[in-house]
C-alpha cells in the first residue's frame, strides 16, 4: 500500500491539532479516549486505514466538538458484496440463483435445451457467460420470483443453512469479513445505524442480517422485484413476486434509494466497486465530517486479488476518485490481520 | 358507539380469562401492570377501544406470555392523514400545493388561461373539482417536482411553519390527535418501532415528522416521486425530482411498501379509510396477536365528521371488514376526551 492524502476528515481544524503531534500520538490518544484499554477493531492493523475510523467516529461523536453529529442523525451505508463478505468467484446471490435452477429442473423440462438454463444444468459456465447480462436476468427471474414473498424467505433461509462455498468448503455466511464486523459492532456501540445499500435483492439478504451483521431487516436496502398484493381463494392475503425488476440498487441507483428509504444522507459509507462510487460521492458532499471507505481485494492468498479488470466487483473509477480525494481505500493484504473469523 | 365484537386478541387463551373478570377489573388490572400508576393515554375515555390497547401491549410484551415478542420485531404502521392529524377540508399536502401554485404563478403566466391552475389562482373551487384525478396529478407534479431533494424540503419547512389551517387559524402540525401522539410514545415506552405508511408522499412528511410524531425520517414510508442522481456543472451530486410517479402508497401498495421498506409484518396497525384495508388486512393475517384500528370521525363539533360518503377519507368498505372482523373502531367523539392539544 502507497502513501496516500491524509484522510477527509484530517482537513478539519481540530483534527488537524492532532496530526501536529504525529501519527503515533494521535492514534494512541484518538484509541485511548475513543474506548478506553479495549480496542475495538482488533482484526484491523494498525495504520492508517485503522487510524482514519477512529479519527472519523471520535470526531462526530465528541459532544464538546463543533462536528458533533447528535445519534439519530449517525446513519453508515455498507455495500454487501465484495464489502462485508466475498463476492468470488461468482456473487453468492448468483450461486444461489443456480442451485435453485437446479432444483427446479425437474418442472422445467424445457430448460434441458433452452439457454442460459441449459448450461447451468449441463455445468457449461462457458456457455453461461456467453448468455451474458441478458441471460443472468432470465436466472434471476426464474429463480426468484414467481412465488409469496414468505415462501422465498423460507427458499433463501434453508440455501444459507446448507449451501457451502466451493473453495473453502464452508456456509457462505462464514465468508464475511471479520474486520468489518468489527467495524459495524463499532460504529453500533458508538450510536450509528448501519444499513446495507447493496445491488444484491433485498429479499435475499433479510433473512440472515441480523444475525449475521446485526443489521435487522428493515435496515436492508437492494434490489427489488415489483411485488403485488392480492387475497387467495381462502381470503388470506398474500404478496406475490412478479417476475419483474422493480428498481435496480447499484451505481446512481444507489443514492436514489438512500434517499428514498433513509431520507437522510450517511456520515459514512463504506463499499468496493465502481457499483458503489455514487454512494460514496453522494455521502462526501454533505456537510461536516464524512467517511468515505472503500475495501480494495489484494490479498489472493486469503482471499481473493482483483480490481481494475474484474468482471466481478470491478473498482476502476471509483479506485481513481479515491486516490484523487483521499477517501479511505483499506489494503486488505496489509490492512486485516485477520479476513475471516475462521482463519 | 354501538356494542362491538371483542377485540381480535381477546379471543386467545391468557386474554379470555381476565375477560372472565369482567371488564373492569381486567382493566384496571392490565393498567396497573403495564404503567403502574401513570396512565400513558389521559386523552383516552375509558372504553374498549383504551382497554384494547392495553390489552395488546401487556399480551406482546409480557416475558412470561406465549404471544411474546421480542422488541426487535414490534412494528407498529400508522397512516398519516385522517390517521395522526387531520383531513378535512382538503388533504393538507394539497394545501400546500395550492399555494405552491399561487407563489409560482409569476413564473408561470400561462396558468392564467390554463386548468387546472387558473381554478387555483381564481380560488375557483367548484372548477378545480371539476378537473378531477387529473387535475390533482397536474397539480401535484408542477408543484412537488422539478427541483433538487434539498429545495424541496427547504419549500416543506417553510410552509409547514407558516401556513396556517382555514378553520383553526393555527399552523397546521397543531391539529395532530393528541390521543394518537400519545399512543405513539406509548409504543415506543414498549419498545415498538412506529412506521408512518401514508399515501401522502413521503418527502412532504419526513421534514417535521421527527419533531411533531417522534418518528425519523427513515421510518416514513409515502407515495414518491422518480429520483435521479446527477452531478451538476460544479461536480457536486444532487438527486432531482422528476415529473413521474414512482409508487402510490395507498391501498394494496401499503402493503407492498411495507414488505418493500420494512420486511417485517406489522403487529399494530392503525388506519382511518378504505386506502387502509389492505394494510390492515395484511396486519391481521399474521400469527399472534396482532391490533388492527381505525380512525372513525365521528365529531363533527371538535373535528369533523364523514365516513362512507366523503370524497377526502372515505371510510366504507373498511368498516364493514372492521366491524366483521372485530378490528377496533375508536369513535372520536366518545373515545377521545381531547382531539387536539389546544383544545
Amino acid at each position: 500500500m502507497g502513501p496516500r492524502p491524509a484522510p477527509r476528515v484530517s482537513s478539519l481544524p481540530r483534527v488537524s491539532a492532532t496530526i501536529l503531534f504525529g501519527i503515533s500520538l494521535s492514534f494512541l490518544l484518538v484509541r485511548a479516549v475513543a474506548w478506553g484499554q479495549t480496542d475495538p477493531l482488533p482484526s484491523w492493523n494498525d495504520g492508517t486505514a485503522k487510524q482514519s475510523i477512529f479519527t472519523f467516529v471520535q470526531t462526530v461523536t465528541d459532544p464538546t466538538g463543533s462536528l458533533f453529529v447528535p445519534p439519530d442523525q449517525r446513519i453508515a451505508t455498507f455495500d454487501n458484496d465484495g464489502t462485508l463478505w466475498s463476492e468470488q468467484p461468482i456473487y453468492f446471490q448468483f450461486a444461489f440463483a443456480l442451485d435453485r435452477v437446479r432444483a427446479l429442473a425437474p418442472r422445467h423440462p424445457e430448460w434441458k435445451t433452452r439457454q442460459p438454463f441449459k448450461a447451468v444444468l449441463e455445468g457449461d459456465m462457458k456457455a453461461l457467460a456467453a448468455s451474458g447480462e441478458k441471460g443472468l436476468a432470465q436466472l434471476l427471474l426464474a429463480t426468484h420470483t414467481g412465488m409469496t414473498t414468505d415462501e422465498f424467505t423460507k427458499l433463501v433461509v434453508s440455501w444459507i443453512a446448507t449451501a457451502q462455498h466451493p473453495r473453502f468448503k464452508r456456509p457462505y455466511t462464514d465468508l464475511v469479513f471479520q474486520p468489518m464486523i468489527e467495524l459495524l459492532a463499532y460504529l453500533h456501540a458508538s450510536g450509528f445505524k448501519t444499513y446495507i445499500v447493496s445491488g444484491g435483492t433485498v429479499e435475499f439478504m433479510r433473512p440472515w442480517t441480523e444475525r449475521v451483521y446485526g443489521i435487522p431487516p428493515e435496515q436492508v436496502v437492494g434490489t427489488s422485484f415489483v411485488t403485488t398484493y392480492k387475497l387467495g381463494s381462502d381470503g388470506k392475503p398474500m404478496l406475490f413476486r412478479q417476475p419483474k425488476i422493480d428498481f435496480i440498487d447499484d451505481g446512481p441507483g444507489k443514492p436514489v434509494n438512500i434517499q428514498k428509504f433513509i431520507g437522510r444522507r450517511p456520515l459514512l459509507a463504506f463499499g468496493n466497486s465502481d457499483g458503489d462510487q455514487q454512494m460514496l460521492q453522494w455521502t462526501a458532499a454533505g456537510e461536516g465530517a464524512r467517511f468515505m471507505g472503500i475495501v480494495h481485494h489484494t490479498d489472493d492468498v486469503r482471499e481473493w486479488a482483483y480490481d481494475r479488470q474484474s468482471h466481478v466487483g470491478r473498482l476502476d473509477r471509483a479506485l481513481d476518485e479515491a486516490k484523487g480525494r483521499g477517501w479511505v481505500v483499506v489494503d486488505m493484504k496489509s490492512d486485516w490481520k485477520k479476513i475471516f473469523s475462521f482463519e
